[in-house]
């Protein structure tokens, strides 16, 4: 038994459809990444930065979508900022598909334009929305587990998310409050989505962690263009006609007009609040949101403590980074330093984060690295906007 | 009275011999300074560094003698790896008296070699031993207590001493321990000394601290040629033939072997040990050493630590050095950091002390600089001796 019968959707099986799918996945690319402060500035946010590899985190992100999709259907939605950077790092995909938004309005507004640029044309491809700044360790797992969900996106009016397992009770995370498991597509199991839980305060966290069917949501969601614009016009309706008209002068002399004009008068909202939340409410077996397992070594690094989580070998671990030429460490455990060409000598010294770039020099400790973005306000209210 | 007819040394007044007294200030510059690492290397070491103020350390040293003695009369006691920098800061000195020991054998040595080259032909000549890496608030005065200090010197068998009056019951320091007050010279209070103390341990220091009658001993000293090499036959007899036949051979072509060959025979011992403490056992009235006040803002830059309190504007400061461009600090207190060019920030971190040169990079906390010579031990360990 498929999981479509089982859920009832429509009377065909997703075997079937498989092949003829047609998949574009949406990178948002338009977040500043300012907690990567000083390495991550206005034009070269954490996305087109080598954080970890040697691939920047955004080039990370078109590679593994490779054996998905071609890298002429993929759309990147980001800023003006960041346009030229991309279109250096990322020379397959059209440029006439790299969007610079006229300012910041959060996920919502990104995914939609996304829809109604391809609903005329093409209204049952798949769109997949990819963040930009995530890791995943194994990307041939990535592909299943994607691939399966294009399949269940494909098959109906599906919403597809992507949920990761909680290893601790993190706050900074929205949580996917997972139902009954329906079924498995290519062998990726997929339960129903109960409800969406916005960042938890400490305590409702170790709740969810120790319930044990509420999953990290990982931020990847997939849907046909028909069902994410029907979704916008039912659960966002005075959004739906800005970016129709934006959409509809896609293309011509006038876009960039309209776009800037258009644009700012959307609502600031994440997919999460604006979409998911109100469709989750319908219920578990009326809102037909699937969720799958970002089984495959997802890591979203968002500080530098998660980024000496991820390059280091445990919590005592001294990583350095940036090609340092030495390092020397008497009675110190646990520093993340990043110091391009130097030798490290650290001295009875915990628990640090120490970034250098160029003009600047961060000194922070992994506990409060959550916060380097309120020292780039403070810089930026300052007026050093060279620093920016 | 004066302080002679007082203390019966000769029966000739301090003010009569004032105005045919030579003095020959012989400055103390092998030291290797590791505790500045990373900016101080060995062919960079502390007293060549312009650590604070724009002039080096040395440099420093020399401008506040000039009113006291003619740069032509000052000889430079150093390494060879220095000797070059050295000779570039001090162009006024002659380079025939910038002295390079073949090895560190201590202050004794180095003092007594001195004593030695000059004695046949000028054994009167007040030798003035300093340091060169101190710091001098007030020159003027500085100048004032030098000056009454050589006098005393001039006037008999006298040994001077220079005592610090301490702030805090600081472990690093020797103490002079004084007796009474026997005169004043040109307005400048003369104590006889008691004896010399090694660096006590904390409980030792807190008493010395209360008791009132302890100084710091400020490592400068004065008295004359023929006093010195008396005191040095007397006290460390061994030393003073090696001595001897290394300063027979001073302006000659053997000059050099001989000085290699013999110098590393003699004992590494300092000036304290091997002749003030052995002095001072004669008793307060018969060893004829007296303590002038250093009272002119003397400080010892014996660490990032003490440079902090020396440049910061109390604990809590947090010291920019290096012409950084900027500060932003959050939560932050009593750090320093040396940063050239940089904008410098800090969230969430105390007490730290952070160098960055364009090799290396030290991070260590202010409690812990003065191990900063461990680390140093560590790389020179290590065969990193680009870094040393």
């Amino acid at each position: 038994m498929t999981v479509l019968e089982k859920i009832e959707v429509k009377p065909m099986s997703v075997e079937k459809t498989a092949t003829s799918i047609r998949f574009a996945p949406v990178i948002l690319a338009g977040g500043s990444g300012t907690r990567f402060w000083p390495r991550s500035r206005r034009a070269r946010a954490k996305q087109v930065l080598a954080l970890e590899g040697e691939h920047t985190m955004i080039q990370q992100t078109l590679e593994r979508l490779q054996s998905l999709a071609s890298a002429d259907d993929v759309w990147v939605i980001t800023n003006c900022w960041l346009r030229d950077v991309i279109a250096e790092q990322l020379p397959k995909v059209p440029k006439g598909q790299v969007i610079c938004e006229p300012c910041a309005r959060n996920t919502a507004p990104a995914c939609a334009l996304a829809a109604f640029l391809l609903e005329r044309t093409e209204p049952e491809t798949v769109l997949g929305v990819f963040p930009s700044d995530q890791v995943v360790k194994d990307v041939a797992r990535f592909a299943e587990v994607i691939g399966a969900g294009v399949k269940l996106a494909a098959a109906g009016e599906n919403i597809v998310v992507l949920g990761v397992k909680p290893t601790r009770p993190e706050t900074g995370y929205g949580y996917v409050e997972q139902g009954a498991t329906v079924d498995a597509v290519d062998g990726v199991s997929v339960t129903r989505v109960k409800r969406f839980r916005e960042k938890p305060d400490p305590a409702t966290a170790e709740r969810f962690l120790a319930a044990g069917n509420f999953a990290w949501n990982g931020g990847i969601f997939l849907w046909s263009v028909k069902t994410l614009a029907a979704a916008i016009r039912e659960h966002v309706p005075d959004m739906a006609p800005i970016l129709e008209t934006i959409a509809a002068a896609f293309g011509t002399p006038e876009f960039e007009r309209v776009f800037e004009e258009e644009y700012p008068k959307c609502e600031n909202i994440s997919v999460d609040y604006a979409i998911l939340e109100r469709r989750s409410a319908k219920g578990e077996t009326r809102s037909n949101i699937y969720c799958l397992p970002a089984d495959f070594g997802w890591t979203d690094l968002g500080s530098w403590a998660s980024l000496h989580e991820h390059l280091g070998d445990g919590d005592g671990d001294n990583v350095m980074d940036g090609a340092t030429t030495g390092l020397f460490a008497i009675q110190s455990s646990g520093n993340y330093v990043f110091a391009p060409g130097k030798t490290v000598a650290l001295l009875g010294v915990d628990g640090l984060v120490v970034v250098e770039t160029p003009d600047a020099l961060l000194i922070t400790t992994r506990e409060r690295s959550q916060d380097v973005s309120k020292l780039v306000r403070a810089i930026h209210e300052s007026g050093r906007e060279d620093l920016i």
